[in-house]
């Protein structure tokens, strides 16, 4: 057994990323880590005639790349693990239909791409797969048709609403070779604090986030201090806010300035995202850019990589239930 | 490597079914396999006070009962991986909130449950988890109002529409103990064969059927002879038909007798049930109950059990996309 007891699995023999990708919307490379992408979108219709049509485009874009990067085709993937935001995660599903690698489609809101590489690492690393291609994609305007209002109606949000990125990241994991090695990976349960506002997902989330992290350090008996950063996605500013507050509650040691959201990177506050940025792609495209190429540099060594999601539907939010969240968490270890 | 090679996972240690459930609501019960089911919904409403509380209370009840027979409680569970048709899996969700373990979402429209027992049995046979609490479930009201109209409205369905299920199989994947041996899985691709009519699910599912069928038995190199029973689920009567023609255009041996569909086994053509059940429930009870408990029989030894799911949004039907298919399939052998 390879597990650390508790929600953690320590892999034994821990996958490498091989490659990853991390591209961005026109609006989200416009943002403070424009540098980082390794593709920003022309145009977030991408020349097809949907919304949705561009956001599997986009996903389709980004595996591809990311398996030329690796220098392998899509019939030596062994699995794509992924999902998206869209009911019945058709962006996902539709690049992978044009993949033609076998898929394995995931949903865990924006933790989705996290959830990815747990799944990913613990199946190459008990020796079931080779290599496994995990992605997540999210699209401002299929997200804000199908979670909240028509773009064309213009409605205005919240100031505690989160912006879901256009975006969309991919690495691919691999029983060899060289690169970051994922070495733990932590389950989340659904937790539920009774946060019914369906534009509050910091809030949403923050439990969830404190419920994985503090049981990845406690199966791992360590502390944020072994790690170089703690990366949440996508809680916002005010979510992380909330975070560090329930840190300090339990009396877990969380250093602030080790505590970096995705979602509060990825926009300046001059871009007027509210609380920041949200959507499975945002955790994926910033940690696949952003995070991942310093590790590589050697300007960070450890990470500890969190994905949080709000399983809401609109029907569950208008039938009054409440938002539970869920959250992952992997660690990342540079060569 | 425990892999088969291409699409297979020969599972280097085989999981067995500690234990297993399937409950159906009431038409469900009224059919055919009525005296299988491990329990039959008096109410579809459950005392709830939704239909999607309804699904989430069933998953609930379904997965405690499991727990109960293998003599575990919900702490003792690793991971519970599953899904439903509902958007952003909320009834799997909200089930998995109550039942407090870490929780997989997966999302492969009806193949979910075999997604999941494919998965679930990787992640024990490398070591990374010691157990895990697959489900699916379905219920004919959510779906019908999600994907198809409100059922206020009446509305009358072509001949080649399928009944989807109100049902939940739920399954305990475990490292050691006695049970049904799941010994090899087959992931699934992407099929599209450009069906576009949202009411015919089995000639939209045959095609990915079909193909990770001759997968497994090219990949393990077996033929149909070696399997006492090959299961579908759920393909439907029109469906399966479909399927016996593509294995007969490819040259593929595919006897009749052998293929059992659970779709086309659950209700009487009485019920009215056009071209029979389908939805994550459908295939994840009836294998739960009447095809696991003849295995334990000594009726059957050798089973091959696929689930195959239309990855299909309203969204993308409403935008003319074609609804491409996906299909998982498990071998389960007795003890």
């Amino acid at each position: 057994m390879s597990r650390a007891g508790g929600q953690t699995i320590v892999y034994e023999n821990p996958p490498v990323i091989a490659a990853h990708r991390g591209v961005a919307g026109r609006k989200e490379g416009q943002g403070p880590l424009a540098e980082w992408f390794d593709a920003i979108l022309e145009d977030d219709l991408l020349g097809q005639k949907s919304w949705e049509l561009a956001e599997s485009e986009m996903v389709r874009r980004c595996a591809r790349d990311t398996l030329d990067a690796a220098g392998l085709s899509a019939g030596g993937v062994d699995a794509v693990l992924g999902g998206d935001l869209n009911n019945q995660i058709i962006a996902t599903t539709f690049a992978a239909k044009k993949l033609g690698a076998p898929f394995l489609g995931l949903y865990g809101a924006c933790s989705t791409f996290v959830e990815a590489l747990t799944l990913g690492a613990a199946l190459i690393s008990g020796g079931d797969l080779r290599n496994a291609l995990c992605c997540a994609s999210s699209h401002f305007c299929t997200a804000e048709r199908q979670f909240r209002f028509p773009l064309e109606l213009g409605t205005q949000r919240p100031p505690q609403a989160s912006w879901t990125a256009t975006a969309c990241g991919c690495a691919l994991l691999s029983g060899g070779g060289h690169g970051i090695q994922v070495t733990s990976g932590t389950l989340g349960r659904v937790i539920d604090l009774n946060i019914t506002d369906a534009n509050h997902m910091g809030a949403a989330m923050a439990p969830a986030v404190f419920d994985t992290l503090t049981a990845h350090l406690t199966d791992t008996r360590q502390s944020a201090d072994d790690y170089d950063l703690i990366v949440t996605g996508d809680l916002g500013w005010i979510g992380r806010d909330l975070l560090l507050q329930l840190c300090r509650k339990a009396g877990v040691d969380m250093p602030a300035d080790k505590l970096v959201d995705c979602g509060a990177s990825l926009y300046s506050q001059a871009q007027d995202p509210h609380a920041g940025g949200s959507g499975c792609g945002c955790v994926a495209s910033v940690s696949c850019s952003w995070i991942m190429k310093r590790i590589e540099s050697g300007e960070l060594s450890r990470v500890l990589l969190s994905g949080s999601g709000a399983m809401l539907s609109p029907t569950s939010s208008q039938q009054g239930q409440s938002i539970p969240g869920i959250c992952y968490a992997v660690s990342l270890e540079g060569e």
